[in-house]
C-alpha cells in the first residue's frame, strides 16, 4: 500500500501517518520527491484497511498495491487449470461448448433440445429449474421436477449437467442430479452462496456480475477456492453499459484479461451478453477468438414460445451452424472443438472426447 | 407492448405477427404509417414475453408499454406509503436519520456510537452483525454476538435498529433482534432472499444494486411487496459508473424520480454513495434538498481503526454537525427532523418523535 | 510515478527499469517488500509518459502520482477563484442563476423569457445561437440573428449573456456579443477549441463532457488556464451511465470533489442533468445544498413548442418557484441569492449585485 | 412516434394530445387499453421534437418510432458500401489492416515503421501530424512536418495515409497529404468538423465517442452522409465502462450490430479498444471474427520511447505475428487478408490488393 501525502502535508502529518502504518504491524517506507512525499506500507500480504489512512490529515491518496486475490492468481499458479468433467476436459485444449434452453419447460423441450444440441457437438446441457426472474409474477422454474427431466437428458445423450443455484438450501437437492452449480450474475457477491457452493466441493460455474469488475469476479471465486473448491469456471455473460443497443456489452476484453490473471478456465455466454439471437453467433466465434475455452450458449426449439430468453435463444439449426463456425475459428487459433459423440441406447458414450 | 415492424416489413410477415398477438390473448391493433407499421398487442395487464417477438421476420424493435410493477407504484396507491417504526415515522413529514457503525466490532464501540448518535439526534441505529466482503479474509462480521450487542444498545438508547440479512437461515434470529432487516446492495437481486424477507412481514431496508435501474429496484420491493409485506423502505446508495473519484455516483436524480414513481419511503445512504467521509455532509444536505424520506450514515468512533468502511464513516462530533445542517435544509423544503429524544435509566423514551 | 513490479520479477528486470527511470532523468527510490519490489520515479513534476513502462518485462502496472493538472488546483491557488461579470460575482458568496432558453428561436420568444427570467431573479440570460443537435437534420440555431436579438434582451433586461461556441471562427464574432463562452460538454476535449477559448482571454463557461472523470474537466480547464485566461467556469451536465429514467445522471458527488480539488467556481446544470422539467427544480435545490455556487437552467414561455429541449425547459412561473425555493436552501447552506435587480428603460440596472 | 398516456389520464387529456399531434401535422391513431391508451403520432418521417408532449398532463412517456438516420441504413441502402482507397477496397470481402505509430515523432521513426508495417501486410499507414491529448502539457504533434514526412511514407512504401484532423482550418492543409480524414473520438460529436469533413468530400475514418450509443455513431456519420460524402468508414474504438483492468471496453457487440443497422464499412481499433499492447492481437482477433472488415493498430519501434500510447503499441515484430494471425482467423470466416504488396524504388506497387 502507497499512503501518497499531499504537496502541503507537514513533517509531523508525514510522522503521524508512519506512526499508524507501523502501530498495524508494517513497515513505513519514505520516497521523499520535489512535491510530495509517498510512504510505502511493507508488510507481510495480509490485508490491511486501506480506508483507515483516508481521515489523517494530509493524506492524500491511498494505493493498494497486492492483489486482493491469492488463491485465483496466475501468480500462485502459473499453469492453467483443467479439470474433468465427466470425461470432458475443461480448461484445456479443447473448446467447450455448453447448450441448452433457459429453463426447462416441459419434458418434451428438453429432450428434444438436448438430443438437438449433442448431435451438434455439445459437449454439456444446460437448462434452468430454478430462475431468478425480475418480476415476482414470471415463470420461475420447475423446480425439482426440472431436476428430473435434466436427469432423463442426461441419462438419453450422456451430456453432463449445468443447472442454477439459487438459495443455500437448494444445494443438497442440486448436486444429486447437476454435475456443475451455476451460480447466476445476479448472485455473484451473494456470499453466502459463494461459501456455501465452496463447502459443497461440486463443480462450480461462477458468471461474472452485470456491474463486477473482472478483479471483483476473481475475489468471488476466491471465496469458492478459499473453501478447498478448486473446481471453479468463471463465465464472462456481458456488463452493463449505457449502450441500450444490445442487452448487455460483451466485456471481450474480459477474456485475455482473465487468462493473464487466473489459471482458472474463462467461458463466454454470448446469448446473455447481446441479448439478441441475431448476434450470438458473431459474438461467440469473437469469444473462441480471444482465448475463450469455452461458450456457454442458450438454444430451444421454438424461441417465440420460449418461457424466458427466447430472444436470444437460437434454433437448434442455427445452433448447429454456430458449431460448425466455431470449428473454424477454433482451428485458427490453435485449438479444436471435441467431434460430436456417440451415445448408445442406454444413454452411454462411446468415442473419445 | 407495441411492435414496431421494419420499413421493410411485408405483408404476410405483418399478419404473422398479429396472429402471434392473439394466439397469446391479445388484441392487435394495427397503425400504418407512411414508413412502416405499428403492432399494438392489448391485453389486460397480464406479462407477456416481448422477447418472442424477435425472431419473427419482418420486426424492427419491441416496446414494452406497461410498467412491470404494479403494487410499488404510485398509480396503484397515490398516498405515500408511511409507517410506525417503533414511534417513528418513516415515510412522512420528518426526515428519518439512521446512523451507527459499518460492522459492530465490540460492545464498548457500539454502546458509545450509538448513544452518540442519539444525543446527536439520529432516530434509529445501524449496525453489521453479518457483513458481505468482496474479500474472503476479511472481517465477517461478529454474528450473533453483535445482535446482542445491537440489542444491548437498543435497550440503553431507546433507538429501533437496522442490520443486513445476508442469507434465508438467518431471517429468524435476525427478526428477534432487529426492528428493520437490511436487504444489502449485493444482494437487491437475491430473489430468494427477497422472498424470504417477503414472507416474514418484517419491515425491510431494501439497498439499490449498484447497476441496478430505478425500475429494477422497484421490481425488487414488488418482489418483498407481493408476500404482503408493506413496509419496504428504499435506499439509494450510489451506483457504479465510470467516474472514480468517488466510490460511487450518488444518483440524486433518483430521489425525485423514485418519488414520482413509488408510494414507498426513500432514503439516501451518503457513506456508500461517497465513500468518503469529507464528502458525506455535503451528499446528505443534497439528498434532502432533494426530496429524500431519510439518511443512513456511518459513524464510528474512531474511524482510522474500523474494521470496515473507516473511510467513509463520520466521527461522533462531524455526524452531530451533519444533524444541524440537516435540520436547516429540511426547513427549506418544508420538512423537519424530529427533536433529540430522551432516554431514561432503563432506555424509555419520553417525548414526541 | 511508482513502477509496481510483478512478484516473479527477476534483480534483473528491475535492474532495467531503474535504468530506464534514469534515463528519463528522474530518481529512482526502490522499496523491498516480503511480495514484491515497487520502484518510485521521482522527479521534479515534468509529465512522464508512464505507458512506456508497460512494455518492460517484470512490470506489473504504474500508477501515477502527480495530479496532471496544476493550474486548475487547490494546491496551486488556495483560495476560492472569484471573478466579476458585469457586476456579478461569481464563485463568491451569493449563488448565481442563469437562466433562458436551450434556443433562441426568435425575438420574441427571447424578449419574453429574458424580461421572466429576470423578474424571477436569474442574474444572467442564456440562450443558444449555434446549436449543436444530434440530427443533421434538426434545427441548428439562428446564428448571427440569435446574437443580435441576445444583445437586444442585454440591453433591454441588463443581464449579461452565456451562448455557446462551437468553433474557433465563431470566437471573434461571439465575443463581440457574448458576456461568456460556453463550450458544450460534446467539445469538453475539442482541444482545438480550449486552446481557442484560451486564448481569446474571455470568460468561459466550460461545461462536463458527458462520460469525463471530474479530473478530465479539470485538464480540459488547465488548457484554457494555460493561455492565462483565470475566467473559467465549471458546469456539472450529468454524465451517461446505465439509467434510463433520465436523460442523464446528475453527479452531484462531483459539486463537493471538485470544490475540494479546484479553486474554480462550480455551476449544476439540472435541466440537462435531468432531462424532465419535473426534476429539474429538485436537483437545482439539491445542487445549492451540495455547494455549487450557482445554476443553469432552461426556461421557455412555451416549452411545448420550444424547437429544443423543450421537455426539460420550466415555464417562467415554475422557474420563479424554483429561484424562491433556491433562496431558502441557500440560506440553510450559509449563502443567498442576489435579490431582483431593477432595470429602467435603458436596460441600466440599479441597485446592488 | 407512440406517446403512451398514464392509467389516470382523463378523456380530455388524451384529446389535447392528439389536438397537438395534429398541429405538428401529423395523424393521431388511438389505441385503447384495459389500461391506458396510446396515442400514435404518424407522419411523413419529418423529425418531431417529442420532448414537446413531456409537459402535457396525463403523458406518461413518449417513444420514438423511426430511426433518426437516413442515409447510413441499411433499409436505405442494402447493400455494403464498398470504397476504393489507392487501390485497396475498403468494406468488401478483403480485411484491411491499417497500422503505424500514434503519433509521427521524426522522419526515422515513421519510415522505419511504415516501411515494417508494409512487409507485415498492413495496406494503409496511420500517423498523427495534430494530436488531441488530455494535457496542455503534452506532445501535440508535429503537424506540417509530420505531414511532410507522410508523404515521404507513402511515396516509398506506397501505403496510403490515414491521420487524423482535429480543426477545420486544418483541412485544407490535410486533404494534400491524407488519403483519408480521421475524426477522433473526442470530436466525434463535434458536428461542426464533421459538417466541414462533410463538404470536403474526402474519405473519412470516423471514430465511435468513448460514450457514444452506437446509434449516435451513425447519426454523426449521417452528418457526413447529408453533404454528399459517402466515403465514411466506422471505428469501434471502445467505450468508457466502470471496468478499469483495461484503458477501454471493447464493444465487440457493436461490429455485427453495426453490420445490420448500417452499409458503411466497420473497423476496430483493439489499440485504443484495449490500451495494453498484450491484450491487442487476441482482441484484433475477436474483431475479424466478430465479422470487422478491417483493424487500426498502433505499430512503434520502440513503444518504451513513444511519445504517446507506447503502452498499446506492438513492436513490429508483434504485428507481423498479428497479421499472420488474422489471416488465419478471416479464412474462418471466409475473408481474407490481402497479400503483402510489393514495390519498387519509386514507391510504385506491383500485384493486386
Amino acid at each position: 500500500m502507497m499512503i501518497i501525502m499531499r504537496t502541503t502535508a507537514t513533517r509531523n502529518q508525514i510522522d503521524e501517518v508512519v506512526k499508524i502504518v507501523q502501530a498495524n504491524g508494517l513497515r513505513a517506507h519514505l520516497s521523499t520527491g520535489e512535491e510530495r512525499t509517498i510512504i510505502g506500507a511493507i508488510g507481510d500480504g495480509r490485508p490491511v484497511q486501506k480506508e483507515q489512512f483516508f481521515h489523517l490529515p494530509g493524506v492524500d491518496r491511498v494505493v493498494p498495491i497486492s492483489r486482493p486475490y491469492k488463491l485465483a492468481s496466475r501468480e500462485f499458479s502459473p499453469a492453467n487449470s483443467i479439470f474433468n468433467l465427466d470425461g470432458i476436459q475443461i480448461g484445456g485444449e479443447n473448446i467447450v461448448i455448453i447448450a441448452g434452453p433457459c429453463s426447462v419447460e416441459c419434458r418434451s423441450q428438453l429432450m428434444e433440445v438436448a438430443e438437438a444440441v449433442r448431435e451438434a457437438g455439445a459437449q454439456a446441457l444446460r437448462g434452468g429449474a430454478y430462475k431468478p426472474r425480475t418480476s415476482p409474477y414470471s415463470f420461475q422454474g420447475l423446480g425439482e421436477t426440472a431436476l428430473e427431466i435434466l436427469a432423463e437428458a442426461r441419462q438419453a445423450t450422456g451430456l453432463p449437467i449445468v443447472t442454477e443455484v439459487m438459495a443455500i438450501e437448494q444445494i443438497p437437492l442440486l448436486i444429486r442430479y447437476a454435475d456443475v452449480l451455476q451460480i447466476g450474475a445476479r448472485n455473484m457477491q451473494n456470499y453466502s452462496l459463494l461459501h456455501a457452493v465452496g463447502e459443497s466441493q461440486h463443480p462450480v460455474l461462477l458468471k461474472r456480475g452485470m456491474s463486477a469488475t473482472v478483479e471483483e469476479l476473481l475475489m468471488a471465486a476466491e471465496y469458492i477456492l478459499s473453501h478447498g473448491n478448486r473446481r471453479v469456471i468463471l463465465c464472462e455473460r456481458g456488463i452493463r453499459t449505457f449502450e441500450t443497443a444490445t442487452r448487455n456489452t460483451t466485456d471481450i476484453n474480459a477474456i485475455p484479461v482473465l487468462k493473464s490473471m487466473t489459471h482458472l478456465p474463462v467461458l463466454l455466454d454470448p446469448s446473455h451478453s447481446t441479448g439478441y439471437w441475431e448476434y450470438v453467433t458473431a459474438i461467440a466465434r469473437a469469444g473462441v477468438a480471444a482465448g475463450a475455452d469455452g461458450l456457454l450458449v442458450e438454444v430451444h426449439p421454438d424461441p417465440a414460445a420460449a418461457y424466458s430468453d427466447g430472444g436470444q435463444s437460437l434454433k437448434p439449426e442455427r445452433f448447429a451452424e454456430l458449431v460448425r463456425q466455431i470449428r473454424g475459428v477454433a482451428q485458427a487459433v490453435g485449438r479444436s472443438v471435441a467431434p460430436v459423440v456417440k451415445v448408445n441406447n442406454n444413454g452411454q458414450t462411446h468415442g473419445s472426447r
